[in-house]
């Protein structure tokens, strides 16, 4: 690879990481819509309690919104915390971000807990110079 | 954002990742006035577990060796673990950096335990080309 | 440090993250032979449960093969999770790169377990513009 392609790798991890940062801490203090509009319009999310993935911003912010309604309503708060992350460019011009994610949850006095582990596999696109995820599927270890 | 504005931004978050592994590290391995020298002469951290945040590299050293000694009396170790960074600079020149932050216990013969699940905001400026601390706030999930 | 020497270094720490995001995801998807093909020749790994290193990728993949075949018979699957990473040039132009690493255990419709917590301290050599590790030290932090 050259020294400027491996610039531009080197420049979308930082990118990535950076998006999984803010996308994330959207999702776990509850801003539904702003988390949705880190898709795009058609973006797509198959999560794995789901048989079909959900499909439209308008319907990823109205999952989020049960999802958040869900954990307020046990008092339990979420950090999704994405490592173990590798991108690779794609033929056409889109990203392949593939990572490890866990899930932990904490209850007001009571010791965190590792939830969940999963893998990430999310398809990014740059739209107005931002990047937008096209299509992600979430897998879960404990359904292997 | 220009391609340079960006540069940086992908510079200022690759350099603090790099500062809280060496930080942590630090810490982890009971190196208090170390530890206490990564924030600036006037530096505070607001922990959780106090009223007031600890002022000055003096009492910030102070406090750790303080830690230090209780987990070394446990025979517990600690590991501080950073994730899920998002570095901003702001207009001043210094930078907002958020973060989340899992603290992992672990005894001799058992197996390790999530001990804490915490937030961390830490504004950092640079002295002598040094990034440095001026001010933490921590919060505890739990706690919330 | 000049900016050219800090543009290395911040190149390597993504380098190396990168290379940790795709050598733990082919442990953890038992794929062996391509896992020891990213030591050197001769490299070697000095894990916590052995009295001395493995040495060479025939008796890394051995080895590896070993642990994916306990892991399948259990019924378990192991994720590799490098954090804290901090990277640091050698003068023979090697790379020394520290980090912690937890292992986390999932069990199928159970819920994930942290299986344990590690040091990694690796040298990286780079061999036909790849990086490869020549020697690595993994400490478990339930048996310091």
């Amino acid at each position: 690879m050259t020294a400027l392609a491996d610039a531009a790798v080197d420049r979308d991890h930082a990118e990535v990481e950076h998006f999984y940062a803010r996308q994330m801490r959207l999702l776990d203090s509850g801003e539904a819509d702003a988390w949705a509009a880190t898709f795009t319009e058609d973006g797509s999310f198959a999560p794995p309690s789901l048989p079909e993935p959900v499909r439209g911003r308008a319907a990823l912010a109205e999952g989020a919104r049960g999802a958040v309604a869900a954990l307020a309503a046990e008092g339990e708060t979420h950090r999704h915390w994405v490592g173990m992350l590798a991108v690779r460019p794609r033929g056409d011009g889109s990203l392949l971000a593939e990572s490890y994610v866990q899930v932990v949850a904490v209850r007001p006095g009571e010791g965190p807990r590792l939830h969940l582990m999963c893998t990430c596999a999310d398809v990014f696109v740059r739209q107005d110079g931002e990047l937008l995820v096209r299509e992600r599927v979430v897998t879960r270890d404990d359904r292997r």
